[in-house]
Parts: C-alpha cells; structure tokens; sequence
C-alpha cells in the first residue's frame, strides 16, 4: 500500500523548501505532517504518540532557524519522526526502525540536520551548550536549540546542564515541552510545579498584573510612599531574582504558551532568536495530539505497534496455542507472589513501570512499589538506602540504562555489599530501537566490580528462582539479575519456588569433545543448535552456567578436565564478558582448551528484528552449530594433518 | 607527642555523654573539638577546612538528635571528623587514613553512628531518603538527616533526589551547608542563587515583611479592595509556590542562617524535629572556621598535608636531587603547550581544577578552559557536544569518578565516535582516600565499548606523547588517557613530542623464557623487578604495551610466539582488565602459555599509602619479581618431575 503524503509535503524535501510555504499555509503544513506519521506508524510501527505531539514546534523551529547551521538537538529523539520527513527522509520513512532503514532516532551518520545522537534522555541540554560555547568561542553566529520533555527535565543531568548553561553566556534556547508524560505519567516535584506555573493564570502574566498594581499603590498617612517603595522592592527581588526555578538557574524564562498554535510559535521563536543569553520557553503540548485515541491514552500509544489508523484496533499476533509471555510480566507478576511472601520486598523503577512490569504491584501495592521518575541515579542509591534499613529492594531498570547508575552501584551498593537486586530488563540486543538501547554491556561492566552477583536466567522457571533466592535473608550481596527484551520459552511459567545455590550453573546435558557454555537466554539457542547437531550425530555437552559472577569453579574443572573443546555463549559484549570469564579461570588454572567465544561483536551493532540481530552477531542456534562443526573439522584436519 | 582533648571532650564517648552537657558549655565542647581536629590533622595529616566549618552542626545534631537510631547522612564525608570524634571514635582518631586505622569517610562497618558510607558527592539525599522511606513503611519514628554541601548540591543526582522527596511525604531534613566551596570556589547558576539569598535581607524575612506591608494596603477610590486582594494573592501565589527554588521541588525552606551560632542551630533543630515532612535547613559556614589561615585559603587548606599548628607553616619534603613532578602537572603543563599550537583544544573538568592542575590552563586560557562544576555527566556530554564543532576537547575526570558519567561516555561519546580525550588522573589505588576512590575498574569497563582507545603512559614523556596523539586531526575516536596519582619517574620531563601510532606498544628489552607485559605506570616496577631478577641470572623480557584497546596484536604475536611464560601487570582490576585482554587474544589466536595476571584483585582495596597498597595487591616490583621466580620454578621441577 503506496503511502501519498499531502499536496504540501509533498513539495518540501528540506527545510528551505519549508521556507517557501506561506505563513497561510503552516497550518497546513502541520495538518499533513501530522497525517503522514499516522500512516506510516499505522503500517510501518514506530514511535507514535510523541511525535505527534511536536508536529506544531517541529515545523516551526525549521521555519524559523537556519537549519542545519542553527542546530537542533532533539532530547531522547523518538519525537522527531517529523523532523526526520521534513529533513530529507519523508520517502525513505517507512524504512524506519527497520533492519538496515533509517534509525527511529536522530543520528548523525544519518544526516546532517541530525546534530546530536540520542535515545538516552537529558543530554540535549549539555549537548547543545557545548555547539554553543564552540560557536561563541569560533565567533560564529549560530543558534543552539535544545528540545527537552518534563520528564527528561527530571533526569540529573539536566539539571547539571542548566546550572552550568545559566551562568556560560552562550546564545542558547532550551524549549521544555511539557505534555506530563514520558512513557509513563511523569512523576516528582518537578511535575507538579509545572503544573503549577501551567494551570495558574500564567506566570508571567501574573508578574505583569503585580506590576501594574504596585504601580497603582495609593500612597497615604498609614501606607508612606517608603512602605510602598519598600513592597515594591521587596517584591521585586523576590519575583525576579527566584520566583521562577529556572530564573533562580539564570535563564530567562518565556511560557507557557500553547504548542499546538502554529502562528504563535513562529512569532515567539522570532522573537526568542533576538534574545541573547540563556534562555527557556515552557511550551504545553499534547502526546498524541490530533489522534484521539492516543490523546486519550498515552502510554498505551507511546509505541503501539501496527494498527488500524481508521478504527484504532492495535493488531496483535493470533496464536492457537499458549504462548510464552515476556520476561518483564515474569518479573511483574513474580515480585508480588514474591512481596506477599516477604514484607520486606519492596520495588523501585526509574519511569520504566510499563516496561519493565513493576507497574502491576504498583496497582496492587502502592505503598511498596515506586516509580521514582528518569534519575537512574537516584533510584540505585535510594534502594541502597533502603536496603540499609533491612528492606530487599527489587530495583528494575534497563540494562543500557542501567549504565546511568553506574558509580551508585559501585559507590553505594557494591562497596557497602548492600543485598539489592538489580534486575536488568531488556539486556542484550533489543531489536529496533538500535545501539543507543542494546544492553551489551553489562556482564562486562558489573562483572569487574567486587562483591556483585551477576545472573542470567536461562527460562521464565530460572527467572522466578533467581529472584526467589536474591530475596532471601542468606543472600548478602548485591545480586543482578539480567534478562533480554521480549518471550521466554515456558508457556507454563509460573513454577514453584526453589532456591538456587549462588555461584551455581546446571549441567544440561553430557556430551563427546566439545561443550557449550551458555549464559541466560541464548542456552535455548545451544539447545537448538545441539538438536541440528545431533542429526549430524555431532553430540556436544551443555551447561547452563547461570552466573558469570561468582563462575561455578567446580563445574568448570568438570568441563575443563573432560572438554578440550569449548564454545561460549552469551548475549553480550565478547571482550570481558561471560566468556572472558571462563578464558580468565582456564588460564588461572593451567587448563588448555580451544575456546571460541559467541556473543556481542566489539563494534556498534545497528537496529533490527532480534532475530536479525541474533544472526548478524552470530550467536543465535546456527551460528553456534556451525562453530561446534568448525572446531571439529580443525580438529579432524590437525589429526590427519 | 601525646595529644589530649579538653575537659569537656575529653569525657565525651558517644553522643549519650555529649547530652548531659548543658546549654551553656556547648560552646566549650565546640572550641574543644575545633582543637582537637587542629591538633590532630596538623601531625597527622587528613582533611582539614571542611570539618572546622561543620563543627557548631555536627555538636548540634547529635545533642538534638537521637542518633544511632535518627539516622545523620554526611554527604562527601571529609567533613566529618567531628562526628567521628564524638561517636567513641576520639582516641583512635590519630589512625585516621593510615594503613589499617580508621576510614577518612564514614563507614557502615566502622561505626553503628555511620549511616551510609560515602566518599562520592551528592549521594545523601538519596540514601537518606532511602531510610526515611523505610521508616514510614515500618511506622517508626526514626529521623533521617541528609548533610550537604552546596557544592554537591550541584550534582544531578541531588536534584533527582530531591525531586523525589518532595513529593515522598517524609519525614526527612536537608540540611545545605552552605561556604561557597568544593575543594575548589563553587561554579553555577544555583552558587549565585544560593549566593543571592544568602546576601540580600534574608528570604524569609523579605516574604514576612511583604506579608505585613500587604495587610495595611490602603483601600480607597483608587486602590479597591478587590485590587488589594488580588495583589495579595497574585505576590502569594508566586512567592508561595515558587519564590524559592527549594519550594518549587515541595521542601518547606528554612533559613539561612549562621552555622557558627551554636545556640541558634540548636534551637533550629530542635523545631524542625516536630514539623513534619521534607524541609531544608539552609546555613551559611566558613570552611577552615576558627583557623585563620584555612579560612583565608581554603583551597590550599582542604587537605594541606603535616603543618606547624601554630606558624601555619605547611611541611614540604626536602630533596638534594630534582626531582619528577606530579602526572596531574605534566597533564597541567602539557595541555597549554598543546593548545598553544592547536587552536581547537579545549579543557574541561567537573570541580576538580587544583587535583587535575587544568587550572594552569583557566587561569593563561579562561576561555578555553572550564570548571563546569559537580557534574561529570554534564562534563562528558558537553565535551561531546564541543566535539560535534571540532574542538578537540581534554576532559579531565578522576578515574572513580569517571563512574559517574559511564552512560555518558558510551551513549554521548563512543557510540558518535567523537574524538573526545578523557584524561582519568587517580587511576589504579589512590592510598589514604580508600575504597571509594580507588580508580581500579576504567580498564574493564571502558575496554568493553567500542570505538574506544585505552592507553596508559609508563612515564611522564609518554603521557606527553598519548596526549599530543590524541589532538591530532588523525585521530577519530574516544581516546582514554589514564594515569596514578603522585609522582612520575622523569625529573627532566619535557620531552619534545612525538606522535605513537594507535594500538601499537613498545618493547623495552628482550629477555629468556619469560616476558613481563605491563600496562601504564607499573612498568616501572616491572623494570625494577627485572633489576633484581638479573642479578640472580633471570632476564625477563619486558613489553610497555601502552594500549589496552587497540591491543597491539603485532606485539602479541611476537611475545607468544617467542615466550610461554607471561605476567601481565597493570593497576586495575584483574577482572576484565588488561590482563583479560592479553588471554582473550591468546585464546582467539590459539596460543598455549602460563599466563600470571596482576593488578588489583577483585575484593575491596581499603586505605594506605601507595606502596603499601601496591605491596599488599601484589603488583609491586617485589611481587613481580617473585612470580617470576615461581613460574620458572614451576618450570624447573616440572622438568626435572
């Protein structure tokens, strides 16, 4: 199905072409933009709601800024399917977010108007601070423009940025585009202090109102003119020098304004450029505006899938039978068996409760489950506070994320050997939201610190054991938990509750000259490719070896003593991985093996199906059986040769 | 030389004792305990300004608070000397940062008083949080006390934290510790907020006199009724909600007032006790209070080292000989005399400009170099952001707190391949700082991302060469320079520059059966270790490898084919680091060798000197010296076995 875009849109292949358009015509502009995201998300998927929602800014900014010389950088960036259409890639669209197509974020080998890489929240700001200083340092003319949610505002290092921005003096604009939402409801004090100056008559038209009434202060017996001259100072200082949070940060602070009123923002964008210094324009704008079905939801809309754009019916994959549900459900409906069992149990999620699950203990225990909003940061340290106080803190956050908290986990949980869990969604590669998201690193990253536990479950049955045995009064140690994004393999996953021994793997299955040792999720892979190779009456062991950290010494030397041939698995980084693991206990303990290790390449591995991603790093069933016959042909050539 | 408390101290054990003195003699026990920190760290060194400025705090807490069981949180930790002194910690205080004594920072297992251990900035609202968070889920009526500098103030994760709380319904104080100083002079927009509050008649003031003079507002004919009150509610409506930053984010302000007045804190503490919720108790302190000099420099006198308590004379070590200088100087040198020739070189350090000598740079080049603050995040998108306009930027972090800003370096940095150089000074142990300030994990977790070069210099004119390497226009990637703290090994250190070829290592000598590789500066000890060994006729080849990515394979390739007995020595984690490389290439390449690798072992390094450190990690010349001797021991009686 031919997807047309409208008479307008049709004509603008870039930004200067946009400039061609009459001021009339932006409306429309924004009309078929809108349209166009709607038809090619509808068939193509994608990102939708939030793109949506800055159709209005988006076409304003290219209207009013020199692009790309003036730079715009797009926080998080799945809000720039516009941007995208209107910066040369309208026809190459519907190639978004798929295998070897277009990437569904900004990025700069993409195209020049793309100036700043994301899909992580919050860089926008430092980002774009840094063009700017470059620019004034250069003498150049150029404008700076950082387009930010209020969820992203939440993030550390937002704040990091203003503070420093506000006192730089660089010629830079941070539009904050408030909607109330990230993926979920944006939560914190922030939150409601946007509200706040949104909903009240508007700030600044209150500021101007007390003006002119001070101006109009009767001045009399009982009220002197120095009472009225000291109010008026008083008052002034206050108002002007902190009335403001980002005042109080030194920038100048323009809004609310409507962001879905084309004509008004092409004037105060007008307007904006003249200004020089820091500056912020508080826009209001609705995540899926102009569909009403994603106004109304947004979270559900966030990323929908494919659908009916006519009907609104999301399509979902029919099955005849059970099917196995995605890990995160494992984990979101396992931590409340889990926390009905042990009041201690408590969850805590950086605004990922949709995502990662926690959202249905949330529901059903709202007093022991948090979504503490976008600050990885706070979110480790908070539980390693809580777990000061005897609480088992489950602290569910992305793998990639997860490298946002870093030093909290070394600093604050894993120096103090503060018994939190930290279970990684979505580790591995994660399909098409591409390399700013695929969880590569962790194994490497966590593995290297002292005193962590560092698991992988192989199935749903593995999941629910491990998070049973972190929770457990005998467990001390900080214990990670990563599994990939999407199924399992059980339909009938809900298990009872076993302990598993930490430091622990499995023996699968015995087998003839080689083994495969697999780390979490891509065991099932080796069992795959054990039965092909079974067929060929190729017979290698497996063991499911569950932690890369503490290894499982004994069952090493089994495999050690009785395997000279060895193929690692796993899904993540090769270099100091799971399979560095067992390279480091080999050579620590004078063993000579041929090891080939399957898993995440040392290069940046793009977006695609997991499948195609599981291929292309070759480490899904044919990839290892085809290692499993290789390391025997060179061992029946050695022999003869 | 004996150090005795005074009258008062010296009957303190615990904050019990501190209880039963009266009112009127908490003077006394701070002038007591100002002495005793003075008369302690002039012989014995340790931090010095920041725990005179929180002495009249620290005695006021713990008279008013009901600790161990409310809960004091010290944000950074350097500060708190006092509070070790009064919680049973006062005689052994002379240990402090020496070799198996006490901690420089609170520590969980050194003390049930020490809540939460610390060392990184800007955890404590988190982690007091935490425990607040704990305690109303228990229905305890515990208290959590957050201690915070307004320097970490400026670190993202404490405006996360305080996002959160604010909207937590707790029962938890901040307490903003206010002097204007990190180690350095406070950078930021919110410095010069906190400054405009701190200075103009105090905020709480101004708001009531603003209130007082609204109510005798004059109505008559010109000035309704109606126009007073919509005033009134206009100027409350703004200076209510959101006059105050600390208001916007839903923390009742309090303050500021005089952190030296005793009396005054005691009272203030003991009114905030009863009011509930989040509140932040603002106080102004000087750092070095009551010791003039420090006072006057606090910079030089955060840590000063041993110095005369009476002169002021600070106690430098006399040498004969010149002697080498500093790494962070020939980082501090080196950078101006780049930047003199490549205009496109700019510095940048989060607050460390004195510890990382970038200040050589800010003071000759101000607008080229930059203290951006507490915010190492920021730090690394910003120079990302600079590197998009091609400046060649030399961001300048610890190692450990290079943590801080992990996701930023893969997502911001090696993910856009930018070419920004980060200089990670401190690298490997640390010495009296411990545990939480050890760099020993940047090898394992920057070797695992792509993209990214990994070198260390084994001297001073390689630290030169890996710099004037990395500014070159040739040079496309993320380029991680690391190095130690404290001196090099070339009094004569201003060697020319000259380019070394990425990836590529050098060899220092050959030698017989067995080869030393090393990585960075602890191949100094290998050559002192190879010193020894040839005079007991043992001569190991020695290999400075200079890069951990690329490795230099060529190298590899010759050193396996020619030695099958190989040490690899580097000053980091033996997890995934250097080490890990050498043995995943030789098991890719299918070579057989005795592989020894050392380096920081996977526990907790606590605090010492650098020697004692290395000796006790084993990776000194001694150790290595005696792993050679055992290898080809081994060697020996397996041949004659």
């Amino acid at each position: 199905m031919e997807i047309t875009p409208g008479v307008l849109l049709k004509k603008i292949n870039n930004p200067d072409d946009l400039k061609k358009v009459s001021r009339e015509e932006l409306h429309q502009v924004c009309n078929e933009l809108r349209q166009y995201i709607i038809d090619v998300v509808s068939v193509h998927g994608g990102h939708f709601a939030a793109s949506l929602g800055v159709v209005e800014l988006t076409v304003a900014l290219h209207y009013v800024y020199n692009t790309p010389y003036d730079q715009l950088v797009w926080d998080v960036g799945h809000q720039a399917y516009g941007h995208k259409i209107l910066t040369g890639r309208r026809d190459n669209f519907i190639t978004n977010r798929k295998y070897k197509g277009l990437s569904g974020f900004p990025k700069r080998s993409e195209s020049e108007y793309d100036t700043f890489g994301v899909g992580h929240s919050s860089t926008s700001i430092s980002a774009a601070l840094g063009m700017a200083m470059a620019a004034k340092y250069k003498g150049e003319n150029r404008k700076s423009v950082a387009i930010i949610g209020d969820g992203s505002m939440t993030a550390g290092m937002a704040f990091e940025a203003m503070n420093h921005a506000g006192v730089a003096d660089t010629d830079m604009l941070v539009i904050l585009n408030d909607n109330c939402m990230s993926i979920d409801p944006n939560v914190g004090a922030l939150k409601e202090y946007l509200t706040d100056i949104s909903t009240s008559p508007t700030y600044n038209k209150v500021r101007d109102d007390v003006w002119k009434l001070l101006g109009k202060l009767p001045v009399g017996k009982t009220f002197t003119r120095e009472m009225a001259s000291k109010l008026e100072t008083s008052v002034k200082g206050m108002v002007n020098k902190s009335s403001n949070l980002f005042e109080a940060l030194h920038f100048r602070y323009f809004g609310p304004i409507d962001g879905h009123n084309i004509s008004k923002l092409v004037d105060t964008l007008k307007d904006l450029k003249k200004i020089p210094g820091p500056k912020l324009l508080h826009i209001i704008t609705t995540k899926g505006k102009g569909y009403e079905l994603a106004e109304k939801d947004q979270t559900k809309w966030h990323a929908p899938g494919l659908f009916d754009k006519i009907t609104g019916e999301i399509y979902k994959k029919q099955h005849l039978t059970p099917q196995p549900i995605k890990y995160q459900d494992v984990f979101g409906y396992t931590i409340i068996e889990l926390a009905e069992m042990n009041d201690k149990i408590m969850g805590v999620t950086p605004a990922m409760p949709s995502g990662c699950s926690l959202k249905y203990m949330m529901e059903k225990m709202p007093h022991r489950a948090f979504d503490v909003g976008i600050c990885e940061q706070h979110a480790a340290t908070l539980s390693a506070g809580l777990a000061t106080q005897g609480m088992k803190v489950f602290c569910n956050i992305y793998s990639s994320f997860m490298q946002r908290a870093y030093d909290q986990v070394v600093h604050d949980i894993a120096i103090q050997n503060l018994p939190v869990t930290l279970c990684l969604d979505r580790a591995g590669v994660v399909g098409d939201d591409g390399p700013t998201h695929h969880g590569c690193y962790d194994i490497a990253y966590f593995r290297c610190i002292p005193n962590m536990i560092v698991s992988a479950p192989m199935n749903e049955q593995e999941l629910r054991n491990l998070m049973f045995t972190s929770q457990l009064e005998t467990t001390k140690n900080p214990f990670v938990i990563r599994y990939p994004r999407g199924e399992g393999v059980m339909p009938e996953w809900k298990t009872p509750f076993e302990e598993i021994k930490i430091g622990t793997g499995r023996k699968i299955n015995d087998g003839e000259e080689i083994a495969i040792l697999s780390f979490g999720h891509p065991g099932n892979f080796a069992q795959a490719a054990i039965r092909e190779l079974k067929t060929e009456g190729i017979n290698p062991a497996h063991y499911d070896m569950r932690f890369a950290k503490p290894i499982d010494e004994k069952l090493l030397h089994e495999v050690f003593a009785k395997y000279n041939k060895i193929i690692t698995v796993e899904d993540g980084t090769v270099v100091g991985g799971f399979g560095s693991a067992v390279v480091e206990f080999m050579v620590a303990n004078n063993y000579t093996a041929t090891v080939k290790m399957l898993g995440i390449p040392d290069r940046l591995v793009e977006h695609g199906t997991l499948k195609e991603l599981h291929r292309e790093c070759e480490y899904d069933a044919q990839a290892i059986a085809a290692t499993a016959r290789e390391m025997l042909q060179a061992h029946t050539q050695s022999a003869v040769g």
